[in-house]
């Protein structure tokens, strides 16, 4: 049985498998044709942040399965009232067959996976967010930008940078980051990245301007400033991340019809100015819808791994 | 493709079909029989104002017709966290295949309709309440008070009153409105509702007191005096409703056998007395019931329209 | 028509037949299989307290009957807001085919029941805990220690050691309690158990301390000291049951092989030791299991009786 909570512990081909499989699922949805893969089957959906787009396409996507979503909020299970996480493993393992987590810490989805029997999805942890890369890979395969590719992400060195590192480094693209001082993404990542890098031909480059990572980039990406539980330090990061947005003369640098990429909720003015979002919300659209497709296929890969 | 956010849009031929098809859905209903007429379709429901019979009627009507509902309250989604509403319409657009929100402005449904990609539908704003209307007038056919229908709506000129205005007025009844001095109507929506009555035939008449509305009507109907969010002015809206209750002295000045109708919840004492509500308790839950069906056919008849 | 909110309601020829279906769907289930039992029924799920192991067992047991659960927060709906019991009844029972309710007081249960046309279901309420029980049963007969029963409840008189009083006087085994000096169960259901245990052969005893009703008992079971909304008298609560934690030299005294349950969830250092719990865990989530598998006995059981 696998879990699926990073990027780290699957190979290049068992993520283009996983991505193949998406573009499928997808063709068939499209003429409305659903194949239910998981019948009968039940996720458990544990959500300790709340989403729009983890929450519409993990419980849309297990019913265009066949199976059935459980949306399970903080606040209506024991969890919120200091049962073990060990404890809910176990209950949720005997009643249901799958399980997904938005979370906190991504030690909390460890200590979930060692005491469960059934398959756990990272829906997002502070360090990973490996469903939204999936996506985003997904879709410059989509749009025929795989090849030769040049990814640049700037902004926070947040889970979306560390799930990028993990993404690049077993593809075997370049990936080039650029943040303010003190954002950079997690240092055991990095060192993960690079040595993943050795192996698949990837090239990994921290860039101290924004320029520098953008210019000649086919893809580029940018996530909020403030994530959910940063609120305090709003104003700080505003002041810190002055000169990363990524506006129509940022993107004057990257490739003539450059992708770019956003994981939403998107802050207009802040890490994107509005032409850009709006100059690519087709793009950006596709990759949120993309959320649906690959998480199905995620699911069906791991019921097919037990 | 259409939306339904407000009976205004529809014309009265397109109000009975839907109403028709509904009564349809609700005799197989009734032996058990459930078409899936939206089988693998997804509602998406969006609720900034809580609730139990739009919840349960939509997602029980979802059900039944074969699709799936998905509940999602501000808390449970980023729209609470400041999303902007065109953004979650374009995501929601990509993953479900019809929304239905129940919300404060109207102007919020009309933003969220113009980058819906599929069928909005209102489950309530500040301004209409049209799949309630949709309910009331089902249920007034089933009892046969439809011919020759004279209305009195007695009480808040909130969205009920509006919804009413806009039905009498497409469907050519006479509709006698009473509130209190500064509680009428909303302006436009009279307006509207004269001009609507020149084609239907319709009579749209303000009454200054609650006897003159209620003498001689054939269905009787009021609303709660403090509808949601409007709890700080509860004391003075009972003092100024004062007069307003619809009680069996009232009741007495109606046609004999007339129906009284409410949207629920009642708070007795207030807009209706315990005797009134409890002696037209079947007609009340009648009309509870047939939000289910009446939405059914709406879900439908958007389906159908697309 | 039949509710379930109290397993005083019930006969042990009941009881057993509704254990015994338990098992056989249960049986089934761990082949993947799943009879429809409830196609296109709803169950209504109303939660006026939280839960992780009713709300799973209940939405994820109807969807294996091949019906749907729809979860009410007390949030979501108008309950909170006011709105009397016995309309919400008599709205949900036109709309779904079956309500479980997870509340308060007992009496709320009661009212709910007298309006509603569908059954009912209690999920839970300060007085009871009748699923609970029945999974406790069903547990301890598939681990085979229901001949010659001596069960044993040591710590609080809540909701759980009276319906252990209901269960043991209807079934006719021996049930000891042992609960701290003004703690003892509800006196209204001990004299209840006394009365059916004439007819059944029950043996029911109140001993002073925990070890004596627990030595030679073949079943030792506790709960909880701080219930849900207990939690302001948590320092004097924990101070009062000092000495009726189940540990090892606790568990000593009863037979060798004895079980230990529990309803979870659990406080390791206070009800149960971290010992006594991680070495009957494997009982204890069968406990847990069985939830599912009885509830769904429960729903079919009551959709055939009415």
């Amino acid at each position: 049985m696998r879990h699926f909570l990073t990027l780290k512990d699957f190979s290049k081909e068992e993520i283009l498998d996983i991505i193949s499989l998406a573009v499928k699922i997808k063709k068939k949805a499209k003429k409305g044709k659903f194949k239910p893969y998981m019948k009968d089957k039940v996720l458990g959906m544990i959500f300790e942040k709340s989403s729009t787009r983890t929450r519409v396409s993990f419980e849309v996507g297990i019913h265009q399965l066949g199976g059935k979503g459980l949306f399970l909020s903080s606040d209506d299970i024991q969890l919120g009232r200091g049962e073990p996480l060990k404890d809910t493993a176990r209950v949720l393992s005997r009643m249901v067959d799958m399980v997904m987590i938005r979370t906190f810490g991504q030690e909390r989805l460890e200590e979930f996976a060692k005491y469960s029997t059934v398959p756990l999805i990272s829906g997002l942890s502070d360090k990973y967010h490996p469903m939204q890369l999936l996506a985003d890979y997904m879709t410059i395969c989509e749009h025929g930008k795989d090849k030769g590719l040049i990814a640049a992400y700037v902004g926070d060195g947040n889970n979306i940078a560390n799930s990028w590192l993990m993404l690049a480094s077993k593809i075997g693209f370049e990936l080039r980051i650029s943040t303010p001082k003190g954002y950079e993404p997690n240092q055991e990542v990095l060192k993960d990245a690079h040595k993943f890098a050795k192996k698949s031909g990837a090239k990994i480059v921290l860039h101290d301007t924004p320029q520098d990572a953008v210019r000649g980039a086919g893809v580029i990406t940018s996530d909020t400033w403030v994530s959910m539980g940063q609120e305090s330090e709003k104003a700080k990061r505003q002041s810190d991340f002055q000169g990363f947005i990524v506006d129509d003369k940022m993107m004057a640098l990257a490739q003539k019809e450059a992708m770019f990429l956003h994981c939403l909720p998107a802050y207009r003015g802040f890490e994107v100015s509005d032409e850009v979002f709006e100059a690519h919300s087709e793009e950006i659209f596709d990759e949120a819808e993309n959320r649906l497709h690959v998480q199905k296929a995620v699911m069906v890969w791991l019921d097919r791994h037990r």
